[in-house]
């Protein structure tokens, strides 16, 4: 299965944000496949401010850039991790997120990023699926959003988002699937030596939590 | 599957090797899997300094310390990515890498991570698998390396090996099984919400690449 060439003109910005306490997998199994795409996408690293973010197992990634110095974005990416239960608190960086989600047309949630987009207010009525395990405190960011919880992930409008962590690298390969041909997302899994789930549908993990 | 509860005693601790190029999911899926055992393990940064390194795709992630400074570990994990091209050339990254594994009583690689192992002269008739992708490059690394060419990973002593990118995350949790039973990686698989491939053997990605 070989890549198509890249079609002319700039690459498209994928926009990952950070926050302290972000879940390691969440942000880099989605940039993992993205990343197998350097000639479409470029990976623009988004937090509060430049520098080392901390995740929630202690490595941490840098940030390439502030909120308020991020250029236009292609794809929003907003991942979830312990640090989401203190984000959704912080009126600064919600406000942030939201500037970045109105301005995009694409947003992917991964695990409970979809709960700090709920508390933003912009996804009341989308459907949307978050992490099996806290599936209590995510849907309750966002009382109007008509949560899906057998989904490894849902798509809604401009909207796509993933159940817990892992989910979220399957997700990309559909979002792949979607821009580039389901052909080059095939091609990014088996470079990757992956196992795509590829059926959105098929979410053991919402029984296994008592949903 | 709840958590077994963490024995007494200091945690273990896991260092990543890291080098500008690094492959992100080799190093971010074990780690994803390993920063579950918080309460067991430490997870360390290792690189020539402490600072950001860039991986293949572009995000960086920050080494906590350097090769010199870093403290004995109990694991010692080397990832792969293109970088690696340019590191069995450096007889400094070489050295420091070689005096690690010496020091680790398990060493773990992922994808072209083994042929950096290899090149260390260290796993001379160890049986050892790679990047299937990569597989004539990365054997070429080491003649004398019993290499299997037909395994998502292989142990052989403190060695364990695994083959391209995301066999990565497959290994990690056969690691945390064989340090604290496979209960508890089922119970870090399920947590991450990760379908994982149990079966060492499993792997249709030498057949797709020829081998």
């Amino acid at each position: 299965l070989p890549p198509v060439p890249a079609p002319p003109g700039p690459r498209k910005k994928l926009g990952m944000v950070l926050f302290e306490e972000f879940e390691l997998l969440d942000v880099f199994g989605p940039l993992e496949m993205f990343g197998m795409l350097k000639d479409r996408i470029e990976i623009i690293m988004v937090a509060d401010k430049a520098g080392p973010v901390k995740s929630g197992a202690g490595p941490a990634a840098m940030a390439d850039i502030s909120f308020t110095d991020a250029p236009k974005l292609d794809i929003v990416m907003i991942p979830g991790g312990i640090g989401t239960r203190r984000m959704v608190k912080s009126p600064a960086f919600m406000d942030a997120v939201k500037a970045l989600v109105q301005d995009a047309p694409q947003v992917a949630t991964i695990c409970t990023g979809s709960a700090v987009l709920a508390k933003t207010g912009l996804i009341d009525g989308v459907k949307t699926t978050s992490n099996k395990m806290a599936w209590k405190w995510a849907t309750a960011q966002g009382a109007k959003v008509q949560w899906i919880p057998h989904a490894r992930w849902v798509e809604d409008g401009k909207y796509i988002s993933s159940s817990g962590i892992s989910a979220g690298t399957d997700m990309a390969l559909d979002l792949i699937a979607k821009m580039y041909g389901r052909q080059m997302a095939r091609w990014v899994a088996q470079r990757a030596e992956y196992r795509w789930n590829e059926d959105a549908g098929d979410d053991p993990f919402a029984a296994m939590n008592g949903l």
